[in-house]
């Protein structure tokens, strides 16, 4: 029976060819933590007796949970991992530089095929590059640290082909919430996705990186996009599975049949056609995340608010990605169309996403979002309601009020 | 015995020609709470049996101080006034507005000869366009709003003529540096001060709004600059000071003995020159607050930083005092400068520097900032320490990581 790429990465990281099911003590690439998780990490690694990290250039830290610093207790926790990084000579991205996943592929710290985990159920984000990437606890990420190894059980695989084309106006977070919408919260439970098939071929990285990103919504431990077609301005090696492989389950989509997508209170799972919900009122818009915070999002959202004005009833909150995101955004006038339209850029960071701060929706609000996650007190009120969709939708919300499909997008199928 | 400024104000306010120590029942020209004091006004107004404020366009309501809601708590205050505003038909800045002294002046909520009140001791601002404004509580806001009146304690005068030239790169923040250094954040208590002489016809309004805000820190009921040359594009009634006024103290000073000017941590009023602590080094830097995060402001910092990089241990953090500002910045190229620099900008608000969110120092740490106060605890941590300077001196510090002069002031004395 042939590898999986799962498999095939797997074992390129440890001593044999490994299979589905086995537990593995692999080699890591590259290593990741947040302000969420970094300082329980590094009180682990130092109880575990950790002086040096095994290798400085594997390990990565990103200021972007609640930054800049809401309080005191979370800037004493910054300055633990500002002092960590220059004890250790390691890398860290201080304030606005970003939200981690998008650092972590921007500045190369993954590449196909490698072996990454981060303390952050996002890490599988870098499937959009062709790694096995998954999110690890901060007391197994100081294992990693120390040892620069780690155990993995193998994960067997979803395949999901991808054929045909989209419909204008649909978007990989359509396709993402749809397919979250079809295998639900627990349909990939510890397995692996591989998202194949021509219609995915023209994707961005932006896009791909959606898709890999909310991978996890669907419990998966990894979701790798196909490399082909993959541009990165450089070489790399494409993974191919075997073909005769034994998938855990096949499923084959015709993009075509895909529809704008929402999902609705309370859980990612809850996926609907838009027009289902096209009346519902809102107060806050948020385009941001890990999921939909990039330049070809707030391309997106800037098409559908030129020359506009949002809602008098919206707040419209917008965080970049990246600093190198917001730098473009300026650049090329995509920043100045959307502050005209009422928008307001925050430090680039999750902040709204996970509710820690800067964006926290009052009692009995409903907030529309392009991030990835609705459940009760997401976004730091159990008593709002989130709606997650594509970024033009929520601009398309923001300036209507109500949940809103954009205009060019009218003619697709609702 | 003639009137001072002050008193001639009042007294249009009221029916008869007032004396300093009396204690007169007014009539108030406009109204402005936050989200610190707004919810508390609404409150009590509700207690007095409040159904509609007097005259609503005569109240504002602004979001700045927790902006975006950095928690469920502040969020759900945030509900309360947006209810309160759409209930009373009254104007509520939402999220990235600005800060709220910026806004009242900015959108002419305030002009000169105005009796205004705020709930937020830095309403003495408007001083800068000649209006008598002065920050009160919540309760006695809420009784404005209920009749439009309020009593007020005429106060006593100290009249500081500025005479002579500025030294090149010395601002207006370094005159009201010196001037709080000078008469120590109790000097004026419950008194007013006239700010008058040849030096200040020159100031643009941005400077005259930086010298009026800290008058408080001198413990000032208000802080009025004389209206000879303010230009506010259309015309006004310049209101002068009678001839044989009793002033409680005239202070003469020739600007061109002052020099750039830093307070030291932990008040406002331990006001050095800036070469006594030139070698301090520092680990955040921030410009904004109701003082310092104007547009002047900002050219002050892009004119140091310009092509340049801040220091590796420096997080640089920057609240414009309104979008309009922020829209301005990004129009003529500031943000642009500022951003390639190494800054974050920030949701315009007061965030920082009032330690609500944003922006909180962590243990240890020393902060160079275009703020106003430096007590234990100002931005959110007892444990840090605050300088307080003018922008350049924030900017050229950034740069360096230690507190410094800017190059361009070098040849100023020291």
């Amino acid at each position: 029976m042939g590898q999986t790429i799962i498999e095939k990465i797997i074992s390129n990281h440890t001593d044999h060819k490994v299979k589905e099911g086995e537990i593995a003590l692999v080699n890591v690439d590259g290593t990741m933590a947040t302000d969420t998780t970094a300082p329980l990490a590094i009180q682990a690694f130092k109880k575990m007796g950790g002086e040096k990290v095994w290798d400085p250039s594997r390990v990565s830290l990103v200021i972007d949970h609640a930054s800049p610093a809401p309080n005191q207790l979370i800037a004493n926790l910054h300055t633990i991992m500002r002092e960590f990084a220059n004890e250790q000579n390691i890398k860290l991205y201080d304030v606005g530089q970003g939200i981690c996943h998008q650092l972590m592929v921007e500045n190369k710290h993954v590449r196909p095929g490698d072996l990454f985990l981060g303390a952050d159920s996002h890490t599988c984000t870098y499937g959009a590059v062709g790694a096995f990437s998954t999110g690890v606890g901060s007391t197994d990420l100081a294992g990693v640290w120390l040892t620069g190894k780690t155990w993995v059980k193998v994960p067997s695989t979803i395949q999901i082909r991808l054929n045909g084309t989209f419909n204008p106006g649909v978007s990989a977070k359509d396709l993402v919430l749809y397919l979250v919408g079809k295998l639900g919260i627990e349909g990939a439970t510890y397995e692996a996705i591989e998202y194949t098939g021509d219609a995915i071929y023209d994707l961005s990285l932006s896009s791909r990186m959606t898709l890999a990103n909310m991978s996890i919504e669907m419990g998966a431990k990894a979701g790798l996009v196909d490399t082909k077609g993959l541009s990165l301005k450089e070489d790399f090696q494409h993974i191919e599975p075997d073909k005769d492989v034994n998938y855990s389950n096949v499923l084959e989509i015709d993009v075509a049949e895909i529809e704008k997508q929402i999902s609705i209170p309370h859980s990612p799972d809850k996926v609907k056609a838009i027009s289902e919900v096209n009346e519902v009122a809102i107060q806050q818009a948020f385009i941001g995340s890990c999921t939909n915070g990039r330049l070809e999002d707030l391309h997106a959202a800037a098409k559908v608010l030129k020359g506009k004005k949002v809602h008098d009833n919206v707040r419209f909150i917008i965080a970049p990605a990246s600093k190198k995101v917001l730098d473009q955004a300026v650049e090329d006038g995509t920043f100045q169309i959307l502050t005209k339209a009422g928008a307001n850029f925050i430090t680039s960071g999750c902040g709204p996403c996970v509710g820690t701060h800067l964006g926290v929706p009052g009692k009995g609000e409903t907030v529309i979002s392009s991030s990835n996650r609705n459940f009760p007190g997401r976004m730091g009120n159990r008593e709002s309601s989130i709606y997650l969709s594509s970024p033009d939708v929520v601009a398309a919300s923001a300036l209507r009020g109500k949940i809103t499909i954009p205009s060019y997008s009218k003619g697709v199928k609702n």
